[in-house]
């Protein structure tokens, strides 16, 4: 495949029949690979796994020029770490890979069957998506865990690596495609668009006309905001990930200590760490107090209301930008609140409908709390960081999503699929 | 709700931002029929149809109105009679209401469950979408079964009615209001545009600033069209119909006689009629001629290849567009073709992938036929016209999607839900 370069007005068509191309071979491809046997894609992936293994020196080789050219350009150095390949991660890529192949094949599940009086037997049964565009930034990886789940859910992926990785992630699927081929499953089942052009970007969100089903952003927000505003297919999806952690009157102050710390603290930059602290009015007088001074003497800044305040000469000032802040970073919002009404009408006014925890004994309040908070997913005592497709037991996941539409929350392998009737019958014609 | 008129591009921002509130009103009251405890709707329901009962003489009335302007409009004896409303089918129009009434409650339905290795227990659990927003023509009854529908899945509609059925669906909606606020619902989960202004269903189109989740057209090809090119949410729709019946070799010729008659002239005009015969070869020398001349006996004309035309002098032949056309009349496209795979071959090139039927005794062709057309709906040895949410047991449905995200197929109150996981634990944290 040659590598573009297009930039000039001028030469746009181009682009757009390049992608368009690429959008026609991964239809035609999509349909080999949907019709492919769970045991061919097994093998598809652990052939896969290998080559990524066997081209580790052109891999690292191609990564290294990425890296070179990410420090010229001034990169900060959270990218280049996250850019970064060296043999131990080219390996966990690989036996990520191998790991989605040894997953439940999620295409052909019977999802429903039911027999209707006239005898005809209707059944539900997953099939593939289709085609999926994935545009990811720079974490190399993403093109062989996107190409891999794609392909184990029966679907053909096309790939836009952001310019950073351009070089490594053209690597990777050079081997993927090996391994594809090598396995007799068609090459284009995994594609990268061949260029850094972000005209290509937007031919993607078109649709490539209907030859991609379902787009996937991953990274920050500014490309999932560029992503929702101009995507004409659909996208699975979350812009940002303000989760909550709501601590109630009948809460065990040890479960709440633990569950709030390792929500808050564990990772602070990922989408599922907490980012607001509700604390039940009812409580505060003996549970704030503990809690704020855990969180400051876990390193967190902690930006609270003027009860908050109250309870520790550290703790800044919130205001209402707080509420609506996912700040990836070790700083938390916290907030007294008049009990679980007013908790829940927090976390629908503030919140992004991806994930949510209550930490108490109280069942009846639990319950609730589950039912009218409108996210993705709702927690009963257990820390927001297990919104993840891994904690799940989806074995990967290609992202996390807050639309309400086919896909919510972590978004694995089952998700990738959607479902077609197969209708039995001995002669019935309608009356 | 006061009936706006607006037609000048001045008066447009009065209009969107009468949308948007319309939007924001039914947003909230999404949040309260989503909570409503499956009786409470049920009962709504049921007092919904006695309104609808009780207000027939207001209801006839506007309709009489309605039906009187499209004859002055000129407009053509077949959509009058669609508009027409009369006592019987308003009862049938009440009656439906009931019906979907008592149909199971899909909101709260556990769709999976599973324990993981930490002691979590994660629930998949059943949730309205949100906000249905409904774009349809002349029928009357569209504003009864979606408004119903829509609220038996715990969402608020948004309708828009054509312009023709105008009165009628706004005096059909203020029963339909009455019946909620009498059932304790709030009303404003089913409220109607009251405008004719064809801006509209543009404001709509646009999702109303997130207070849209899903459009679901129900009209002619033009609408569909401009719904698909112009939403920015997503659709629940089919563009076409484009269903076909193949009779292979080792199909029983009766069988094949009543599925293809069936599947053709039942009723020529839903999208679930066959458009086109496919026989193959290996057959043809049989069942091609009794096939034919049955179809011309029951007064469709048939439109055939080179093959077909040699079988009968009244055939006439069919061009490549007729391969491509739903003619929604007694017209059938009829083709030989050479066995399974040019079978599948045509109907993936020129259908719709809405439904499509086999008639054959052979089963390992019938399970090829099943896995590889890759239709909402596949047939084995029953008519093409069991393509309906009430032949599926769904109860009602909203309409049918060809498309593949979410809902495929008749699109019931099940596909009008989502999901939300509830994660329950004893204090877990990840590690």
């Amino acid at each position: 495949m040659p590598v573009l370069n297009l930039r000039s007005e001028f030469q746009a068509p181009d682009l757009f029949e390049e992608m368009h191309a690429i959008g026609q071979r991964a239809r035609a491809a999509a349909r080999g690979i949907a019709l492919a046997p769970a045991q061919t894609k097994d093998i598809a992936l652990r052939t896969i796994a290998e080559r990524l293994r066997g081209a580790q020196a052109e891999i690292l080789a191609e990564n290294a020029l990425d890296v070179e050219a990410a420090r010229t350009a001034g990169q900060t150095q959270a990218l280049i770490d996250r850019l970064t390949l060296d043999p131990a991660r080219l390996a966990a890529i690989a036996a990520a890979v191998e790991k989605i192949g040894a997953l439940p094949d999620p295409v052909g599940r019977q999802v429903a069957a039911f027999e209707r009086p006239n005898g005809l037997l209707i059944e539900r049964i997953a099939v593939p998506l289709g085609v999926i565009g994935v545009i990811f930034e720079s974490r190399p990886n993403v093109t062989a865990d996107a190409g891999a789940l794609c392909l184990k859910a029966g679907n053909a992926a096309i790939l836009r690596a952001g310019s950073d990785s351009h070089r490594t992630a053209m690597a990777i699927a050079r081997a993927m495609r090996a391994g594809l081929e090598e396995s007799g499953l068609p090459a284009d089942a995994i594609q990268i668009v061949p260029t850094r052009d972000r005209a290509a970007v937007g031919a993607m969100l078109s649709g490539l006309q209907g030859c991609i089903d379902v787009i996937v952003p991953r990274g920050g927000r500014g490309l999932v905001e560029r992503v929702h505003s101009e995507a004409r297919v659909p996208v699975f999806a979350h812009l940002d990930g303000i989760c909550h952690v709501y601590v109630a009157a009948a809460a065990d102050l040890d479960m709440a200590r633990t569950v709030v710390l390792n929500s808050k603290m564990r990772r602070t930059g990922i989408c599922g760490a907490a980012e607001t602290l509700l604390v039940d009015r009812a409580c505060a007088a003996t549970h704030l107090a503990p809690l704020v001074a855990m969180l400051l003497e876990a390193g967190c800044a902690v930006r609270g209301d003027a009860d908050v305040q109250a309870v520790d000469a550290r703790v800044t000032p919130a205001t209402e930008t707080d509420w609506r802040t996912e700040y990836l970073d070790a700083i938390i919002a916290v907030r007294v609140v008049d009990g679980l009404d007013a908790a829940i009408a927090h976390i629908e006014t503030y919140g992004s409908h991806h994930t949510d925890s209550i930490v108490t004994a109280d069942r009846a309040e639990a319950t609730r709390f589950l039912a009218e908070v409108d996210s993705a997913i709702v927690v009963h005592n257990a820390s927001t960081q297990f919104a993840d497709g891994g904690e799940f037991g989806f074995g990967a996941e290609i992202g996390i999503a807050t639309g309400r539409m086919h896909a919510r929350g972590p978004v694995g392998v089952e998700q990738l699929t959607t479902f077609k009737y197969r209708v039995h019958g001995s002669g019935q014609t309608r009356p």
